[in-house]
């Protein structure tokens, strides 16, 4: 049985309060539970932290070792200055896929420069809290078809 | 049934005789076949130009009436250039998926900026072929839960 | 009696189907209808392409010779990227003169340059589809005082 | 009877006198009788300043009230640089038109970006003094239909 | 008893009615009475020009003796090109305090740069026309507590 | 009796500490007193960290709720660079007043930008500590007359 | 007996007839009587567009396979612009030599940058049309010492 | 015997009052005196404004005819910005030498930059207004060898 | 006897695993020991944290009083984007050497700016982890000569 | 018989010794020896030096009279900053043929603009030392013809 | 009685041969016979370089002692790249004036900036070899008001 | 017994007359002495040169053969500018330390980016002289651990 982590970035404990027209209405909680019903396959952990140091922790933690088939990574708004996640994400084994609730392309213009993009393995953005459950099925599809990803 | 329409720009034709490194042996005509057999609740057209003022005809054609779920655009090169294509996405009421095979944020950076992700409703990137079936899936999950995806 | 060629570029068909709060819910066939008939003393013959190099062709067989007294170019997203049309522009004999329906400075600042301007004759925005009009009449007027536009 | 204001920016008092090859012989003063001549159907009122500051004062006197149909504003070299212009025509209520007698994108670079477009209805430039006429029926035909220009 | 000048530059004579949801609805005069019926400890000089000129002539003159405790200056849209402005308030010796209503970094770019900040005492924007008052507090209170404001 | 919250950003422990020519030599808890003795009308609540994260931390437990009448926030080096911290300050209710000490316009260029004031209610700089003092004014002045700030 | 493919790109139909000062008065087909007499050891095939995607097209015909020992392309306008061209280039096997008639580096700014020289074996420019003999030259002295070209 | 005409831009009738340690303690009109004594061949005329459309009508007034056999301008701010004075200049015929009395090259980046040099006869900076006699000399010495200056 | 402190940044901790060709295979404590070994006549204190706030607080409790002769600091990503880091580096008092493992320079552009330098007394960088043994030898010295480093 | 002079910039002497996978192993005297052989019905004289200075030195000294049909000019690294050889280019008469032995275009960005190509009569490059032929042909076709290259 | 010394830069050794119509056509040689003659109280030492080096070598020379009250430094295309004429500049006593014959502002872009005015006492341009005349005056005139010129 | 070669760049003769409050007092022959006894397990050659060619000529000659165990550079001024130095440091075999006296990045924007350090094996910057010395310590130390520096 795989296991998967999905670590979210700064605002995203907010997900529910913030800027409903953008985010929607529900907690991350809440889709965390409709997540984890839909794929009984896998084993889903989940942390968030509004700190960049405390993001690059949690990617050190699930990136070596066989325990984390993949990492599901929101950075939210470190994504686009951030340099030391981007090495973090170089650093470790683990893949990476980099998500998005809202389009960023159709936001302020500093939203639409990713500096982690390079070193994720793929990116998906847009679908609101669907673009999780897409990673999800790319993790997983990966490992069914012996593949890096 | 559902219909999708998939739509590839330039290049693509070449798809298993291009940069093989890059984007990997298969036709684009091998992978439709996998694809449909593994999605038979829907229907998936197909159609390939290296003409813009083509692929703009294509979604014209596409994007109106209640014929398509969504379009699936891989515009390729034209990605980050075409106004034009930005303009027929924004023009038509057929939602349309962006996808890339590859990371083209860890290739040349004219290839980090794309003119058209912000007219469509997600982008997906980086998955390899996979990417055009999580915008599969990212179009019938829209379909099951009565959102505009 | 002379003769003027309206030249329409990429998504222009689309007149009336298109964001409509931008461009106006009439068709451009039925405003041309309506130009023809306030100007009886003047012919207007009409082309639309999605295809850059297909503009380029219709300016090369508007260009030269003494059929037309002036080109009316709605290059569209053309307008702000290709270098190929304002070569066009440059190459014929026929003056030519840039219309757009709506204020481009007032959207997107992609919209704000023109590669054509410079080529042109002279530049009419913003009007709605008056803007075609004005420049039949910039057209005409400057055949009766026998200056080059 | 329809009144239209015509205020003309810096140099413009030289007209006839400064670079002929690029703004012709005849002063405005004469060109004026000729436009008078040709719409007998509008009063046309008009003034100069070389001041930024008393512009702005022309343009909010004439902006208000039914006194005015429109504004024609050639706002000479002011039109690359100021806000200031930008504001007080965004501030009033009658519809301004830019004209410019020259092509300003066939001549230097900072002369190709207008701080003040986008504020106004619409841009009429390079047809010669013609462009103060094409923007004279602009004024009218808008009153004509009933539209807002 | 102190004295305190407010020098008003373009378009703020319009206050009241230009862009009402920007600007709030009331005339400047208006306000200016209840900030002297607020603040009786003080005499408030009030003047307003659209010319940049202007404005730097009302700095020189009272920027030099002992006449005012401070200026509070609101240039308008010269503030975000002037550096004729900025030259005049480095040149003279009372404190000059810059003040905005908007709060202009959620506007648009241009207006996101000042090139008088870095002559002035300091910056208030984004309070409505209570910006001028806590200028005023502002100054009152460098002159109790013996500072240079 | 109304609650206002101080938060401070990297390196203003230090105050009183370093560059005393520009910070002055007074600690920030020495200031609070005398704030806090001057505004007896008013409870006024601090806190500081070095770490952006807890920044927003102290952002969103004082931004939602009653329990604040505004924010008082001083990003420190973080105002230039955090769009995290633009990102909090749009997600809470209460409205928050960005403060600087120093007047960051006359310093190195990095500091001449601000990622956060577009979504701060307003930016008072340069007037030394009584930039604090000013914040309050203006938070105590909304509540007086029932606006928003 | 080697054949050499020569594509030509948009407006360059014109030869002889677009801005001779610059470009010559001979037709390209009387220049390819010429050249063909000049290297009776060689067979030289001609086609031209004036549509981007079509001269991809061209260049996947001939990119692939022993037909040819080379492409010699002149790409007109798209040269400056067309990351599809690039690809194209790259993409296929034939060895692609870029040319262009006059000088570009003493023309406009935009033809000082080429989207496609880095994928092309080498450019030659600024000969006239001798730019296409120097062309041919290189591809057939490959072919004589057994290099790549 | 010649005429001279020297005009003054914006705060430069603080000489003597304004920046000491930049621009000397003397006023212009002691160094006007100084002047006129040392060239008693020339006569040498003299205004001053802050207002940049004003020094526009002097350079107007001044340029034709034969009165003047040059203008010495000292555009002070404006120099960096006003492209309604380098039209001025441009128009007129008499000639135009630029002087400054401090080098603005090694001051704020932003006076690094002169929109007015390049229709102007020539260039004298930083020699204080020492700047002024190197200009005198410059147009009498144009005027002694016959030669356009 | 003389202490050293020595400051990790992020991912550092990663040493020995991460990006082996470009940092080695050995771990920093085991560097360390070697350092330690090779200096008895210095005391080297170590810490390390992911967490840009908590590099400011280490550099913030060791900048001051007479307890370190010297702090060497590996920022790294946070090198490259912080103005907090370069303003605790300018607030303590204890000399600070930036270092870098890699040659910077020869890797992604955005590791060619460096935000702290310019507070630093100075910078070594490319000998691999002998770069920190020469930040000790600088320190050293400095006290052997009585210099401030 | 006519002559050519090959004029050869920095590091260029290393040839042969100098990162071989660009530029080959044979030497230029070798490759001198060949081209010599190939064309005796011309003659080619040579140089090389380090020191910008001298190449303008030998383009003086080569530029005028009637010794030289041509010039082949290799400018290494100064190809891309010198203003001063772009000038020695502008100022003689012998035309001026600009070659690469690599093709600059595909490796570092700042190998892709040259300063010099606008004053050559053209450029060829990328065919590693077979440019220099081509360059030779140039020259000798131009003679031929009567042309002025 | 006092010496001044001209160093003219590369291409300078040119005069009368290049460009005549920008430079005129008399040599450096027969201008300097003029100059000297005119100012019988002064001695002029002249040199000429096309090495940036030996420039510097130059100023060093000359630039210690009390040999020279001045330098005139034309260095021609080196004005607008050279930092390490700046340094020299910068490093000597002797105060030295910029010159160029033609006005640079009104040739091409590069040419519009200066590295070496910031070290300079002052600058005169556009004069023709007049400037020389200029900077003679302005060192003679320095010396004979005891001022630092 | 191993031999160090120093090469010195422009204006670096001038040491200890040039600047001295940023560069000291004493000569740099005076230093060597010093560091030549300090170090007697080692020889030090040392050439200057203000001419960049003639420091590439140096680079050359010290770059090849078994003679030099490292080169330590201080290009001056030219660091800043010269891909000419970078092309020769990587077509030696011989490592380059690049050293500076000063820390550049505290001091002029220029002098804050490096044309050669990518191609360097390492960077010491801003030690006074003692860069020298640590730049010796690292050439040393790579000896004695058999590493490549």
């Amino acid at each position: 049985m795989k296991t998967i982590r999905i670590i979210n970035g700064p605002n995203l404990n907010l997900l529910g309060r913030r800027e409903p027209t953008v985010y929607g209405n529900a907690s991350f909680g809440e889709y965390l539970d409709t997540l984890r019903t839909r794929y009984p396959q896998c084993l889903i952990h989940y942390s968030q932290s509004n700190i960049e140091g405390e993001l690059i922790n949690m990617i050190h933690e699930a990136g070596f070792g066989n325990t984390y088939a993949g990492i599901i990574l929101n950075a939210g708004a470190y994504t686009h200055t951030s340099i030391a996640l981007y090495d973090a994400i170089n650093a470790v084994e683990t893949p990476v896929v980099e998500v998005h609730i809202s389009n960023v392309h159709s936001r302020e213009p500093f939203r639409h420069t990713s500096m982690i993009s390079a070193a994720c393995t793929g990116v998906i953005l847009g679908f609101g809290t669907d673009s999780y459950r897409l990673a999800v099925e790319a993790i997983l599809h990966a490992d069914a078809t012996e593949t890096d990803i």
